[in-house]
């Protein structure tokens, strides 16, 4: 490092940031492909809002400090307003249906995909910057839109190739917490960390939640999460009681089945927004049995929170149920890929009249990460174009001449555009950096004899052993063909043909 | 808007954002899948780069004030480290190419493209997110790789449907300009607003380049833009010689062939930067010529500036020749569509060792806007999905089974979702609305004999006129058949096979 110049920039990306090469690109569109065509048979039509929203607009303003959330990239525009970057696709949905509501056809049923970001602390796996698809039907007040939702995850699941029973859309309803927290009198300002509490109950188990609820947590990295400061009795009040009829405690069985077995200590408990919640939880499942989609597919769990405060009722979670080991063995549950809920006050907000809405939001970004590991998803670059070499700066006209009739021809094809003094055999270095299958070489005896050279260099390739040496020798010198110029497409598809690329 | 309530929050977005319906999301989908098509054939391979990147690495910091420049949006990180949403993709590139080029195979060759933020007066026409394609060869110091983009932007252009002879690739070389500015001797922190002076002839004419130059110039909305406060005779000196041979001032020719003639006043001007300009021009020339892409398609033009400044070279514009006339029947012209040229500076910055560059980027969002205007994209809306009707709560679990069906057979379906007390001619209304091509109904009568009706709406569609009313009566009589539950499928694809939608 002693070299380098203390001027010199540093080319890095901030932290929770990621570049992507072609195989990942590759698999995102193929990915956002199925999810596509899964939501247009669905009846979603696409919509696209801008990366930017008024903070207001998003609901992340804190209007007692008149300024926005930390949790989101904000900046102040030249006339002073608030303006953040989307932290997810249904805030900004919301502000574009109360915008445009008298053009839509209600319900209006929409689906859109990009980019979201977090101002949040990164780790491995969680990003600041990552993709949602999502789909949203506003104007539907009936769980028949909600019940929708869990089967189009549930297909969406199957269309991108994971099988039956290694998934499972899990269902639950904010009315049955709502009702547990009244009836335990929580402040209305400690009920979003109440929520968030029980939703890691997953990853952190019993005894942390009951941290949370409490005084606070300190996680393995040091790092301190302020709790909602309830009184150890009330907490075991809701610990107890939240899973419902069932309660929460109690040992998880693996798989999620039966998460919550009858506890002794659970208090007898019960209130109208809560036979509420139970209500229509039947409800969707009633409507997922007739259309066929049964309990290995859609059901139940008292363990669903989800982390927005902006849900209403019905919230619902996609799991995966792949076990699969990383790269030192360690055994890795993906868990949620995706989820959502009704949210039946955000477009409210906007107009000052009941709009009841619900949707779904797969994390393209992780769900791909989950499908990479499991083998699930193609992570090899495909093949390069067909090399043209060049001998020295005067062969240069000739050789664009012959890469453009390649390229005329429709084939994949590129001129070497280093240094044009460079050999031969530096060029089809690079050519098989490339992954090149074939390279073109015209030298001056050629040239003068109106020939090109094809080069196969997948036929041609190196073996990895000596023992093949021989068979590579006589691969090599058939492997390099000279054909008349006025052939050189035909000649090179014969070679991309032959390997099955063209 | 006497009735809306004080404290209900306003949903609009902020200036110079746009949302987008199906249509326009669909025409871009196509334009992105051709222009891919095309770089790839060029041997392009995919790379994508976050939106947020250190501002210093975009080389947007002000280093002397400490803070970001104003054209961009920009947020302080929790360490304080000032962050950018990118304003084009080059810059990106530059940083990512320097992270990563020992893994590179250089000359590297690569595209991208996604959504460019830039913090600047909206006006129509002109957002503050858009979108780019960009092709980019780094590792490449030879005029071939310029060439090259040239015909890739030519190419492409025909790929989109634009006729040979309605645009055309203007090329240019920095060092013309540069070699100008030296003999005028203009001070560096000048240089890039006497650039952007120049590039605004196509717009403004000699007059407001001339003011542009000098004291500043006032716009019809009253806005000032400061000029570069050349002394009148510098402004002059510059006017009559940046065009390099041919002088700057003087008429335009339309259709921009002959844009400089020979003007008495000119100086006698050479330099050796500004043969290197002219050499580089005829070699670029030379080799587009040798390729088979004549005068028509790429030449040689002295006006093109490009208002970037990190450009070092030859740079280079695709322009539309097209002419059409806009909603009030004044004449349009398009104008610059993509651009790019030269930067051999850009990677350097980081890697203090020379890197040349070259790139081409498409502005997609201008592009289309230009295509959907001439009619080279469909601005239709497609069909909508078949609706499958309600009849109060109790028959939503029934529907919803037909719904599965039909999306089981990969058919685009939905039920209907509004309020399921609602009548069935409300239901056809939305249906309508969606532009759903046929709706499956089944009431009570229906449901006992195990049948559903199908009722085919675009043959049963309402006259406008009425005198087609006895024909329609006739057709909606014959639109509706009943069929028994079990040919649901086929009944419903054979009214989507009559109307060419399966």
């Amino acid at each position: 490092m002693a070299e380098k110049k203390p001027n010199k920039l540093k080319a890095r990306l901030p932290r929770g940031l990621a570049d992507r090469g072609p195989a990942e690109i590759a698999a995102t569109r193929a990915m956002v492909e199925t999810i596509r065509a899964q939501f247009e048979k669905y009846g979603f039509e696409p919509v696209e809002t801008p990366a930017i929203e008024y903070t207001d607009a998003l609901g992340k303003f804190l209007p007692d400090q008149d300024r926005p959330n930390e949790g989101v990239f904000s900046f102040q525009d030249d006339d002073e307003q608030w303006l953040s970057l989307r932290y997810d696709l249904t805030a900004p949905l919301a502000r574009y249906v109360a915008e445009n509501y008298q053009h839509l056809a209600l319900p209006y049923r929409s689906y859109r995909f990009g980019y979201v970001y977090r101002n949040e602390k990164p780790g491995p796996g969680r990003f600041r910057q990552f993709m949602q698809f999502d789909a949203d039907t506003v104007g539907a007040p009936t769980m028949a839109a909600d019940a929708e939702m869990c089967m189009l995850a549930a297909d969406t699941m199957e269309a991108l190739g994971i099988p039956r029973g290694q998934y499972v859309v899990k269902v639950n309803n904010r009315k049955v917490l709502d009702g547990v927290m009244d009836a335990a009198d929580i402040a209305a300002n400690k009920r979003l960390t109440v929520l968030r509490a029980i939703d890691k109950l997953d990853r952190l188990g019993v005894e942390g939640v009951r941290q949370l609820l409490g005084t606070g947590r300190k996680d393995e990295s040091g790092d301190f999460t302020k709790g909602a400061e309830l009184t150890p009795d009330v907490a075991d009040f809701i610990i107890t009681n939240s899973g419902g009829d069932e309660g929460f405690a109690g040992k998880r069985k693996d798989g999620g089945v039966e998460i919550f077995p009858q506890t002794a200590g659970k208090a007898a408990l019960t209130s109208d927004v809560l036979e509420a919640g139970k209500k229509e939880l039947a409800e969707i499942e009633k409507l997922c049995r007739e259309a066929g989609y049964g309990p290995d597919r859609i059901r139940k769990d008292n363990s669903v929170v989800r982390g927005l405060e902006y849900y209403t009722g019905p919230v619902y979670e996609v799991e995966l149920l792949i076990e699969t080991k990383d790269e030192k063995g360690r055994p890795v549950r993906f868990g949620s890929v995706g989820g959502g809920g009704r949210y039946d006050g955000l477009v409210s907000r906007f107009r000052g009249e009941p709009v009841p809405a619900t949707g779904f939001s797969i994390g393209v970004s992780r769900l791909q990460a989950a499908l990479t590991l499991i083998g699930k998803l193609d992570a090899k670059p495909p093949a390069g174009p067909v090399l043209v070499t060049v001998f020295g700066p005067d062969s240069v006209p000739q050789a664009q001449k012959l890469t453009a009739t390649l390229r005329g021809a429709g084939i994949r094809a590129e001129m070497y555009l280093g240094n044009p003094k460079r050999g031969v055999g530096d060029q089809l270095k690079y050519a098989d950096k490339r992954h090149a299958p074939c390279a073109v070489i015209q030298g001056p005896d050629e040239k003068v004899k109106g020939e090109v050279q094809i080069r196969d260099l997948i036929a041609g390739a190196a073996p990895s052993g000596a023992a093949e040496r021989e068979e590579h020798l006589k691969k090599q010198a058939a492997a390099q063909t000279a054909v008349k110029e006025t052939e050189l497409v035909a000649a090179v598809r014969a070679v991309l043909q032959e390997h099955g690329l063209a």
